[in-house]
């Protein structure tokens, strides 16, 4: 099972209309597949799923569950004042010890308006993955000016944006 | 005016007995500073404060004051999954463009119950706060091992951490 | 005195040609200033000016005497695999302790012909300079794609570059 | 086919004698191995070895064939001046391209005289080996305060740091 967490609670985010590209990539190539959107994270989140409460959020557990019971996971992770979005980290340390997104493979995608492409964002994002012990796949994708080639309904116009996405779905089910 | 910033909402943490005992740093040597403890975050702020949302909610509109206003900021940075925390990050993505902690200077202080002391998150910390505008005090102090050199009641016990502080708190007055 | 550093010992760099450019930027401004070319570190130097034989060199102590000499430094980095050159880190590596490059301030300039215009780069020498106790200018230029922006002979025909060059310019005068 | 590079040309390196311990832990596994000592890089390196006598120096295209052919690779990288050392990453710059270290696997085993124990140098290599496709491990060993745990004729007389890179070499092995 890969499961493609769309990295910010944004509503109607570029990194969830990115997600569903990635999940119709992954589905042409009959990979299990399922989307975790953090825009669906738990209003109280900040008072009542961390720390002292880690484990006792029903809802915020499900969302959980879609991370854990993955065996590789896609991050599409928007550029966020040069790194990744609070709110996707948040949802990192809210996560069980053990257990959470430990020993798994994963994918990383920056989204950016600018021309970083969420270069530092990925790198940061490594850093935490290693962390966990969740080996990242080399092939980090940047998407960069994506405001320029993402429709509002999710339709993405670049064709190197799309061949980068194709070829990292294809490294990510054989890692 | 100096603000320094507990990095984290976790009760009672580490981190801001850490900024009080910063603060005393200041006061000793006159020099003007406030506290703002990340713990009071609105339990909506993620929800209503963020995004659309951006300096429309009067409750984390008082947190924002509190940054905005001061031209030196310190950051007390515990490490979680070997970055900072996400709701310091997020306090930072809920922040008003132009403004916010654009233009200021900054001291960062990592804390860890491991042997990094916060090295990653202050160096991710630092992507930061640069492409926003702000420098950074070249001397980034980490904590490591804090648990064995932090009383539950603030007292820090640790002559060099002592000593360490002591020269950052100097080094930002005249930076 | 602000020391322009070329990162790069390759013969006619963009590193070279974008470090006069500096220069008359800073003429311009009547700032005192000189050029560090690491073209002009000695061919024996990997062996004969590092570890034990550290300030032992004649030829290097007078390249690392551009750098010590300075109270501001600008370093010119162009990406090589998504880092800083190997030949600017031997250069650091070799420098004296204490002095060298310690407790100045600095700006950095990435160059890069792909899109990231150096921006690891530049993170990676951040982390350097602050171990350094060098502070770094905040506005961390990035110059990517400068294949198609830097003639043969040095100028630099793209304006957004030209003016992002200016200001950092007149920030490091001013830092 | 593990090629373990000791990333630095200093002599008698503890780099060199982490590598030798290395390769003892992956001969007890009966995992064929060899030894890339940066030491042997030619004197002339950084003049005829570089950029546009990429491929054309003997002695180094020799050094380049241990690790090219070696299908997983095993850093050992002490950590100068909060990075990686200069020397290491002229020896990547100086790879053929295509070819060089891309498409392979790779430990990554940081040492370090202080605290650190090689965090940063790590995550800078990371950045730099997923730029060449090379997967790293998740599991980044750090031993810091080398001097007080390794003797001058190679013994490491730290159970921790032993079982970590046991524990590294069987995860190598199964990457």
């Amino acid at each position: 099972m890969i499961t493609i967490i769309a990295g910010t609670n944004r509503p109607n985010s570029r990194a969830l209309r990115i997600a569903h590209l990635y999940a119709s990539l992954l589905a042409q190539r009959g990979a299990a597949h399922q989307l975790l959107d953090l825009a669906a994270l738990p209003a109280d989140f900040i008072t009542n799923a961390l720390y002292d409460n880690v484990g006792q959020h029903p809802e915020f557990n499900q969302l959980v569950k879609l991370a854990s019971e993955a065996d590789k996971l896609v991050f599409v992770v928007p550029e966020y004042n040069c790194s990744y979005p609070g709110v996707l980290k948040m949802f990192i340390d809210g996560l069980p010890y053990p257990g959470g997104i430990r020993g798994k493979k994963a994918a990383l995608v920056g989204l950016g308006t600018g021309s970083q492409g969420g270069l530092l964002a990925l790198s940061h994002m490594t850093d935490i993955l290693m962390y966990l012990g969740t080996a990242v796949l080399p092939t980090r994708v940047r998407l960069p000016f994506l405001d320029q080639h993402l429709t509002a309904d999710g339709e993405l116009t670049n064709a190197l944006y799309q061949q980068l996405l194709a070829e990292q779905t294809d490294q990510l089910i054989a890692f």
